[in-house]
């Protein structure tokens, strides 16, 4: 229904809705960056397209959130003690640390992660006190009576910024490590048996072995989350209130969470009725290329092209692996749409050509696209699936080798690493994933899936964003679990009880018996006494 | 959004799916009865009104689905046992065991308990036995080449046809005792610290009493099922596949479950991704009356009208209580519309009347209905709940109970019971529910959550019915706990395995030290030995 007639559908949704909303919402927004931004970005133009009015709450160090384009939002900036090149060097630190675990030793891979950890920790600190401790920014924000707040927990303390203004607010999310926010904050269930934990080292379908690590992934993510940054937050968040606050209390009270995910390519898994699966919200149909582009693109002939991006984050490829790059796509009969920002080789063979910047999701809708070259943002690959492409993945960090792993077992990608690949491995990849059927039959299949919804992801997210500014909130979803301690929680205060009673009953039985058989042996003593 | 064009909606999701269908579908029926009848069949009118050819197959012996109306569904029968006469004789003896367990004694409550599941277990051999025992029957079906097959849990096997067919299927139900298909064949995660089992004795918020309650609900509701009924299914299943066969893996197939409730009703808690919550599917507006009853309900001026309706299965009310209504409902200022097919009293006051059947719905939607006197079956509650009209809830058998007990805890019902009521009760609870404001209100809330969905319940019945059709099942959507068995599920082998390490290590570390210390004093010993 929804691939056949979205134009239609998306103008009745539009009317209904004009007809019944009055009034025009307000709306905060605290985002995360890069991807993340442009994800965001995708539901407030779907909420100022339907007459709200939307506030984008940033640091002065944000080094994405920047306006350059015309954007039909409000900005408004908190000051953090950061520079935008202090806070480019955190994310590019983030980005290398998944580069020290691949190639890095043992003793590397510890230090960077606990630089990380630490800066992490900075970096929450720095954040929350910027958007809390300012009582001015507070009161005007208060002032503007905003009606919902959607926050990515990228940028901590949106959760936060709702609870000081008593705003209801959905979190934005793909997803976290561990599930660890989804399962301690969002009160997800996650059986170890057949949810893959991210970092994610098997399928849903697991053996005995896998499940081990599997249950070992969740404890050690459990642990560390426990013992070290759930008290940074604690501390943090208790320090602005004034009073002992646990973060999962605050972040628990969301009333949506809003995940970047669907079952079209993710596992699926039980979850809590106001969890709400956008995944690809931000997929459209693709635009016309600018004229020289498809002119590139068209005299590729039957052979067509290949698109290949590393996002929007990662900048650090380094002059050999670039080389590697030029010398592997130079052999392949396919044109090559490249977008890279870094320094470009001296030549260039004849069926490559590099962009600043590429229009991915036009690239990715044209026909004559046979493989996307990717580093498995999850952006990227949902436009990949929106529009059937196959795909060479390279993972770099974050979530990029899960969804990778992921779409690799669904047989629509190939899965390479940067720091181990040469030429011929990509040449490999890309012959496989545009010669081998297969993988455009199975990417077709998800792409299927992917349309076959009964609303588009983004009416979606638009819909449940209005609906919690209509109803002042979405409580009637929210499963009541928040309110218990993990003892409780399982039950184990009951198991205890029980497991008491059944012991003194039989503690009881067991003396009544010995009783019995004492009785009754004095009874026979006394007897064979008195004969 | 829903509500304030639901028709355009329709129009353009029915023109959208003409679109998408070229054919028109195949689609078997196997409905309850009585009113789980009533509400598959709107299912099925929605699938008609889309092309697609629905046929239902019913025992010959079916007290209910007869079609004596205009239907637009073909009819299969399948042969039993049976008369008409046993299997309402059945579905008394059914509803007459709530009535025992309210004023019986303790022996006769344990001889009705053993006689009904006696019943039971001869219900499911004889239609189990009548679907799957005649080959002529399947082979016809077989030839029919149906795409989805629906079926109700409470006329048992029909996951056992779509099985011996290899036809996708949707169980559609309001839900089990103790949640026990939807947990052991369905895996939906329950925890009893915060989802209330039914027979519901506690809210989602309970103190720990109750938790324990919950828990030991929870319990034996799995113990009766695992040591009784199960084995009884297992072996119908197994004789009649002729081979080791367990109803919840075949039952555990389903692609879907269609769950006739939803939040904004029942209390919320995590489920599978299959589960498509369609609570209040049956729900429309209100069409005019009849002349002569509008006429009676206009003559009610400013005080409205009462509607009273104990549903289609229960029919047993004895004279002296119809007389108790009767009295009571003579002194209440409104209008009274009654539907009862019972025995009617020799005089009436003026201000009843007395009707074999009513068109519930469009009274319910009535702009003089004050309130709603129900036996609390989901159908007529939801109806409630869409007009918004408050409840005098007289709760019979089956799910009633837990659903008015839900109701009142909404603050939008009082709960009486018919066996210990008096008229004074009826007075009072319905003075109270069209008097105090409260009630009007809190209902009111309800109905805004109901309408306030991005889809009609309805239309997300008809759609996931299609998107089996098309896609061949929803495989994507089923986790994969159904293939694990319950060790694994609660990764208890893991458990036990890493216990076991940990057990080997602390013993090896101990060895280890007793060593060292033994070396130590030996060192010692022969040091002070050779001093």
């Amino acid at each position: 229904m929804a691939p056949t007639c979205p134009g239609l559908l998306l103008l009745v949704l539009l009317v209904c809705g004009l007809q019944h909303h009055v009034h025009s919402g307000q709306v905060l927004v605290i985002p995360g960056e890069y991807s993340h931004w442009q994800n965001m970005r995708v539901i407030l133009e779907g909420l100022v397209e339907r007459n709200h009015s939307v506030t984008v709450l940033v640091s002065t160090a944000s080094p994405t959130v920047n306006f350059t384009r015309t954007e039909r939002f409000h900005l408004k900036r908190f000051s953090v003690p950061m520079q935008k090149d202090d806070m480019n060097a955190f994310w590019d630190d983030f980005v290398n640390f998944w580069k020290y675990q691949r190639i890095g030793t043992g003793q590397q891979v510890l230090a960077k992660s606990m630089d990380m950890v630490a800066s992490f920790k900075s970096y929450i600190s720095v954040m929350c006190k910027g958007l809390l401790g300012n009582e001015t920014l507070l009161e005007e924000l208060r002032r503007s009576k905003y009606e919902v707040i959607l926050t990515d927990p990228f940028t901590p303390c949106g959760d936060l910024v709702a609870d000081a203004l008593d705003v209801p607010f959905i979190i934005v999310l793909r997803s976290t490590f561990g599930f660890i926010l989804e399962r301690m904050c969002g009160q997800m269930p996650t059986l170890p048996s057949f949810v893959p934990c991210n970092p994610i080292t098997a399928t849903d379908q697991m053996d005995f072995t896998e499940r081990l690590f599997n249950f070992m992934n969740y404890f050690m993510h459990s642990a560390m989350f426990l013992l070290n940054m759930s008290r940074h937050f604690d501390n943090v968040y208790s320090e602005i209130r004034g009073k002992p606050t646990s973060m999962c209390d605050i972040m628990g009270k969301a009333d949506l969470w809003f995940v970047r995910s669907h079952w079209d390519w993710d596992y699926p898994r039980p979850f809590p009725p106001n969890f709400i699966f956008i995944g690809g919200h931000h997929c459209k149909p693709s635009k016309p290329l600018p004229a020289d582009l498809e002119e590139f693109v068209q005299s590729s002939d039957d052979d067509g092209i290949v698109v290949f991006s590393f996002g929007s984050l990662y900048k650090n490829l380094t002059v050999e692996r670039r080389d590697m790059f030029v010398s592997a796509l130079g052999q392949i009969p396919q044109k090559v749409v490249w977008g890279f920002a870094g320094e470009r080789p001296q030549t260039l063979p004849a069926n490559i050509r590099i962009y600043n910047w590429i229009p991915q999701n036009d690239l990715l809708g044209h026909p004559k696209t046979k493989a996307f070259i990717t580093h498995g943002g999850s952006n990227g690959l949902y436009e990949a699936i929106y529009h059937g492409v196959p795909l060479v993945g390279i993972p770099l960090f974050a979530d990029q080798p899960d969804n990778i792993f992921i779409l690799e077992k669904k047989g629509v990608a190939v899965n390479l690493d940067l720091y181990h690949m040469d030429s011929d491995d990509l040449v490999e990849g890309l012959r496989t994933v545009i010669n081998n059927p297969l993988y455009k039959e199975n990417i077709m299949s998800l792409s299927r899936l992917h349309h076959d919804q009964p609303m588009r992801p983004l009416d979606r997210a638009v819909f449940w964003t209005e609906f919690v500014m209509r109803n002042k909130g979405a409580k009637h979803l929210r499963v009541q679990s928040h309110d218990l301690n993990w003892v409780q929680y399982f039950c184990l205060d009951v198991a205890l009880f029980l497991s008491s009673v059944a012991m003194l009953f039989s503690w009881l039985t067991f003396q009544a018996c010995g009783l019995c058989i004492r009785k009754c042996c004095w009874k026979k003593h006394w007897k064979r006494k008195n004969d």
